[in-house]
């Protein structure tokens, strides 16, 4: 067996940091996009796409680095589930601003903002939690500052809900908008997910 | 290594069942709500909230004993997965709760009570298959008892949803009831994926 | 600890070219009924059906090989993963055939017919690939064909979604069709997670 030194696997956190960066990027670009004019959601959703391919590019290394290495800094199989539940967040933040271009979403509700902003939060977090993953440092901090955003989530996507069936919106309309708060509110759930696995990796090792 | 004291490692096996008494008295309530009527939906939406609470709390502290533990009565995944598997169940059953009254349905059709009665005995059996666990006896009559209750969900799922798009039903009602019947199908799958998870680990054991 | 010889191990890869048999088999007549009229749909459906059963007792020989097996080929969590992986492949086939007859669908655009030449072309791979277990050969091929593949499906998925909502469509169709273009798409996306398990279990055995 061969013995891998330190800064070989001291790279699996820098690899963890470079993915939940573009988590980041992404959540910031999703508010921004939600915020600004019809006319450019196009176009930051297309940009969108390309942070969503850098993140797989960045899952595909972890998931490498993991394969060939005799030693990883934690068990082999959480690498992979914490690679992957990251990977999740990205897919839905990408595919919340897909829906909004593919199902010509012509207005948003107030509401969308708000949970785009809760998505941002979360994603910072995250990022900032990386680094703790090396010596499990205030990673029950992090999921706890998570849950209570996820509740934030939660309480806003019931609340957009039932604005939605509450009057005489078109079914049409109804279909586009619920896409949409169902796929925000699954990207918050992909955030709890992460925070939920860091929490058991760092149970486990401690 | 530190041996545990059988005492010690049993309790694994009250948990689960406190964690599935929480689950039987929600499919329990969720039964009595749909035979009831609208106007009580609300208050047994927050109850059945606080059940789920409740089941959180059981789930973590199942999580937590199998982390302060050197023995467990079966592999710790297992565990995990189990736990995490009936939680799913009390999430579901909530979430029916939650979407009759978000989404202002106002009338039921016959079949959603004939649902719920499927849950309830899927509940019952679930939690009197816990104490099997500990000898791993009766676990094969469980997992068939539950999948033959499963086929029953699948066939009237299907005609709920025939019996749906059948006429000249309003597209919001269609969506609002949909909506429904999807969520009381993913509980009744949860409980046949509780069912597949005990049957992997009784066949492991075995 | 017992020996098995290799004979009984290599059943094992005799048993996934089995459940893989009828995938492909449940794709070309999924691909056949699509391009075909409505009135032959419900024969359709049904054989689908049966063919799901059949993967089913195929998937459940798998786990009884793993379980009553000292030795097994590859990780048997791998085992477990794949076979359940496959299994979803065909689930979502036939459950693409019941929305058809379901949601009573009267006339299919001619894009779903391409998305059901994709899924069987997947099918014929994914049954091509199989006997590549035993080797650990060109599975890397197969990883990177069904890879380009669903990103065919994805684009077409694309396409179909947003011409579904470019236009006066009564939002009854919307909601049935957008319910078989999702399942259509989800089981693209389970030969790609079928492609991904199988490129990780040849990753650590490599």
């Amino acid at each position: 067996m061969r013995f891998k030194l330190t800064p070989q696997n001291t790279s699996f956190y820098g690899q963890f940091a470079t993915l939940a960066t573009h988590i980041r990027d992404a959540a910031h670009l999703l508010q921004a996009t939600v915020e600004g004019p019809p006319g450019e959601w196009q176009t930051a959703a297309r940009r969108l796409k390309e942070l969503e391919h850098e993140g797989d590019e960045a899952t595909h290394a972890i998931l490498s680095a993991v394969n060939s290495s005799f030693i990883t800094p934690f068990d082999r199989d959480d690498i992979y589930r914490l690679a992957a539940r990251l990977d999740d967040c990205l897919d839905h933040i990408e595919a919340s601003a897909e829906i909004m271009v593919l199902y010509r979403i012509g207005e948003l509700p107030a509401a969308v903002a708000e949970q785009a902003r809760v998505l941002a939060e979360m994603a910072d977090l995250t990022l900032e939690a990386m680094p703790g993953l090396e010596k499990m440092h205030n990673l029950r901090e992090f999921w706890i500052a998570i849950n209570s955003l996820e509740n934030d989530a939660d309480r806003n996507y019931r609340q957009m809900i039932a604005a939605l069936f509450d009057g005489d919106r078109d079914a049409v309309d109804i279909i586009k908008l619920k896409e949409l708060f169902d796929e925000l509110e699954a990207a918050a759930d992909s955030f709890e997910t992460v925070a939920n696995t860091v929490e058991s990796i760092a149970a486990k090792e401690s």
